[in-house]
């Protein structure tokens, strides 16, 4: 198995969806290589050309790309490993995992792009720099300085968003309960990558979401935590 | 089986933890008897004093209070019925729905009630205007007509929070999926809490969210569609 995984300046892989697989992969205790990757590398990932993101991974001669689809291939690829995303006879139960993975994309990911877009960018490589600041600035409608600026005002606004988070949290020391599921993976890509891409602080420290991502960052002999942070 | 619920001033059934139930009891094709009560009446509930709140039921001799544990209740009591809330062996599915009605609470009765809440007030039963407006300005720290004013400005931001409901219902008909499940009867019970209290349009006509509800108001025979609108 490979997955192809983006790496900044330091050679850290800060791709919050990356990580969604990687804590897939370490769950379900199965192995393999990772190709490391620059923004400008993306497009050479699929031989015959096809459209490929990040994450993608290879197995059995076959590419996957799109950490939910990634997931479901390892559930079903995989059947004596623990599944992560429930099976078409609970449909429902994976419709309501797709909407928290919604929720992360459009409170978590938004969030803390406005918190860290800048500092995101400095701390890719510098081949990346252009292509990631014109690509995002057509997106975003503005420089990634005024995007990022007044961040220490706005902070307060984005820890106040992780209510529902929080209150989950008071029935477990993990999202999905007494052991970490899939759910704490595509909430956790999203603070691993800040963590990976920021000094700034996103989360106060007293915070219960602190304190999970803490132990987020220590499963599988601290998996997460050996990534260098910025 | 008795649902204890609260009426307003029309005698229709507005409480939004309560069409969680109803819903629930539609679903599962459970019959029951309605005793309606206003706010006044509720610490009468218990025969021997104890703390209810709305949604009660009774069965079986027992009371049980509080939806998540009604519902858990009834998956229990009634074992050949679907279930609504995956059982223990699910553990992670369940605390899955549980974020999902941390998020309905955080964002949709609290956004709602920014608001709806003076009208709310006036919809009320006039026996309860009082309990309900000292009760409510103690939590929300201003009047009732202060907490309301100015929601034509702020309607769009209520609507723009919906956006991981929107991104879901892309997926299917319902929330969780093909078919209703419990995370639609969270999220219906919300709007519906609106709709019973208050002709202030929350949803845009156009929203995927709005045609969503009115596919609720259509199950069961029209269960939601019958109760009288504000």
């Amino acid at each position: 198995m490979i997955l192809y995984d983006l790496v900044n300046q330091k050679q850290a892989h800060f791709s919050p969806n990356s990580w969604r697989v990687r804590m897939a992969l370490a769950h379900k205790g199965l192995s393999y290589e990772v190709s490391d990757l620059l923004f400008g590398g993306v497009p050479r990932i699929s031989p015959t050309g096809e459209k490929r993101t990040i994450p993608t991974i290879e197995h059995a001669g076959r590419q996957v790309t799109d950490s939910w689809e990634i997931v479901r291939y390892l559930d079903d690829a995989f059947p004596n490993t623990p599944r992560l995303i429930a099976d078409a006879t609970h449909s429902a139960e994976s419709h309501v995992l797709k909407f928290f993975q919604y929720w992360v994309q459009t409170t978590l990911h938004a969030g803390i792009a406005r918190l860290v877009m800048l500092d995101l960018h400095n701390s890719l490589h510098p081949d990346d720099h252009a292509y990631f600041r014109s690509s995002r600035e057509k997106q975003i409608q503005k420089t990634l300085e005024d995007f990022q600026a007044g961040r220490e005002t706005r902070v307060d606004d984005f820890r106040k968003s992780l209510q529902p988070l929080r209150l989950a949290l008071a029935h477990g020391p993990f999202v999905s309960g007494d052991q970490p599921g899939y759910a704490d993976y595509l909430a956790f890509g999203a603070f691993q990558w800040a963590r990976l891409s920021s000094p700034f602080k996103v989360l106060a420290e007293d915070d219960v979401v602190h304190a999970w991502f803490e132990r987020c960052l220590d499963l599988y002999d601290g998996l997460g935590r050996r990534e260098l942070a910025a």
